[in-house]
């Protein structure tokens, strides 16, 4: 008996997988996306770019190439603040409409030389920031996917493409990916490169990505990491968790707060031990301000050309929200955030190496509805602040069937240890 | 009596201040660099891009406008790997040949948005690391300029510009001021944004720059901070001092350290306390490794675009050092050398909070005679790597009559602190 899959659902594992095994061709699931996408791209509006036959070609020449790597023949979705050489990056800003750059990024041209595809540019906020693009939920087009890599994730959860990069400054990885119904992922401050990524943050920028499972999580994590690709074992033995709810839990939804109290209730029952944790005073005092403190200071410097060559073309929001707030921060204030940062990071490196992994809420609730804003980075900004690497897991629905996100995060630099505790848990909750 | 004065002779701040006077145009300054250039490029080398007309464009503009900020009219020199949207950006590569990006980088923006011209763009070593370019010691052509960022460093000393931008991820623009007799900067890291600069590592990566005066250096700083311009005054009491040989001392020359021990009676005899300083064992053994390995680590990465796709342009000792190096480094490797570097800066803020000033090298001596290399940086990895803000000014010649530089280094984000302890320290070495 034979039973026909549309290559376009597969996961990046199973594709590649499929690909060496010669039961699959790059072109073939290339152009399942490509279908997928000529139905589906009225309603989600995922892409910047799309050029059908660019995609084309690079399947086809992965198709005569000898196996490259873990992605061999797989196609990425890159969030348009994701330089390529042969497609153009333009920021969803009328500043950067139709900009071409010379070279790859290096994450693109890490996944190029790990065999895989750039398939085209997904829709990005503004800049990264908070001004939304077109791009709707697919589960539901009256809602927000997410940002700021809302088109990453819409085109993931949409069977559009198998995998996206993305990137979070505040929440803007995890947050959507939730929204989605997908495996997000923020890894460890620094390990991936930002070579060729639109800069807004130098101290808290981080490339992120979005996948349909955690083995796809891991293969591309281990290709922009350029390490080998062997994918951690979920634990064997039941994890040290912690319950962080944050002080802003007042804030979630009470679907949201239900589903991360059932899995911590389950997790309980199939033998984790929980901790509760509270963020301790001082040292976490205002942190909400340090972040923004921080990024506004740094993202008002570094949007220079856009500011000074481009300033009439800049969304009021951004210009006279953020940016213009950057300006208006002392020195003074900046170092004593970024001091602050510091501590609170000291504390996290050292409260976290107790645990496998936090519990903690990945968003406040459902994607909201509309299109004008993309949901709050609440819950988010503090582990991005704090440098730790992140993942968001499907786990439960809103009153209005939307998928809810459990996020969990480990020390520091120890992505490792998340993945493991992470396939611990999730197998609990399917169980 | 009139006196007449080579405009190009002038320091910035006095090129500043005569052409908001009226004394003196932004065109007329310009052409004087120019036709310095002419006179001594032949010896020098110091220029990757220079465009006569468009130099002389921008500075006709500056002379039809409103003052725009402290540096208006004012000719700046960029690192060959600082993009502007008008000249090429070619790191001397042959992979980045004719290469013309799209938009300024921040700190071009920054400088243009403050009145500044580019004048062009200055001579790197191949992207910013190791493998020289063609510019020669202004004061002897027989030697280096330093490196990496040669040209920078050898234009301002030569009168070509009277400020620079370089930067460090070792010791690429404190060494070369040192060797040319400059004033040199490098700023507590992530001050400076690094949009629209080629990197090599994210963590230490560190935009710096060149002049003839430390009042020409906060010039400048400000303007990349985008903070009023408002000149530190010197000290005045006396300095809490630390000398700190390095563990690496005895690579100095005996000349270099003669002028590090003599600046330091003088400041001691001046009134200034100087304590001894060393760095502990176990926290800094191995230092410098720690420096390569995050370094390296992150260049293979960052490297992407060059490695995988123009691997036989990348020179011999870079792609097989460096970049090979990265390679092998395991994951494991690098975290343990991101969190023994955090452990030495925890050391650094608190130790260096008691002092005004650490009193170290610049470099091992005078400026090595050849072009094959561009002098060791071992004197200023370790502060790169510390975050800390450094300054050298020049102090005394060595055996061959090439200038010496004395470096000074506050606690991070004590860029201000560092300021006044260096107007202080040049008072009294003047005297």
């Amino acid at each position: 008996m034979s039973l026909t899959i549309d290559p376009a659902t597969l996961t990046a594992s199973a594709a590649a997988d499929a690909i060496a095994a010669g039961t699959l061709t790059a072109e073939a699931l290339t152009q399942a996306c490509l279908d997928r996408i000529a139905a589906r791209d009225a309603e989600v509006s995922a892409w910047a770019f799309l050029d059908p036959d660019l995609a084309l070609a690079q399947a086809r020449a992965a198709d005569r190439s000898a196996p490259r790597g873990p992605l061999h023949g797989v196609p990425v979705a890159l969030k348009d603040i994701i330089e390529t050489f042969d497609m153009p990056t333009q920021c969803n800003s009328p500043i950067h409409a139709g900009r071409r750059t010379y070279a790859d990024s290096a994450v693109a041209a890490l996944i190029r030389a790990a065999g895989g595809t750039i398939l085209g540019k997904a829709v990005t906020t503004e800049f990264a920031n908070r001004h939304p693009g077109a791009t709707r939920n697919p589960l539901d087009p009256t809602r927000t996917p997410g940002g700021s890599s809302s088109g990453s994730a819409a085109a993931v959860a949409d069977h559009q493409v198998p995998l996206a990069l993305g990137t979070q400054t505040s929440g803007s990885m995890i947050r959507p990916a939730a929204f989605c119904g997908l495996w997000g992922y923020k890894p460890s401050f620094g390990e991936v490169s930002r070579v060729g990524v639109f800069q807004q943050s130098g101290s808290l920028d981080t490339v992120g990505l979005c996948a349909r499972s955690l083995e796809d999580v891991q293969r591309l994590r281990a290709v922009l990491t350029r390490i080998p690709y062997d994918p951690v074992a979920p634990l064997e033995r039941a994890p040290r968790l912690a319950l962080c709810r944050t002080p802003e839990w007042s804030e979630a939804s009470p679907a949201a707060q239900q589903a991360l109290e059932e899995a911590t209730r389950r997790c309980e029952a199939a033998g984790a031990t929980v901790t509760y944790l509270t963020l301790p005073s001082p040292t976490f005092d205002g942190w909400l301000k340090v972040h923004q403190r921080i990024a506004n200071f740094e993202g008002a410097r570094n949007f220079g050309h856009e500011r000074h060559g481009h300033r009439h073309l800049i969304s009021k929001a951004l210009g006279e929200g953020r940016i213009r707030d950057g300006e208006t921060t002392p020195v003074a204030a900046y170092v004593d955030a970024q001091r602050r940062a510091e501590a609170m990071r000291l504390w996290a490196d050292d409260t976290l190496a107790g645990f496998d992994a936090v519990l903690t809420l990945s968003a406040a609730g459902e994607a909201p509805v509309g299109l004008s804003g993309t949901g709050s980075a609440t819950f988010n900004s503090l582990w991005t602040l704090l440098y730790t690497p992140c993942l968001t897991l499907p786990f439960g629905k809103g009153p209005a069937g939307m998928p809810l996100g459990l996020q969990l995060v480990s020390e520091r630099h120890e992505d490792e240890r998340l993945f493991a505790a992470a396939g611990w848990v999730a197998a609990v909750l399917a169980g």
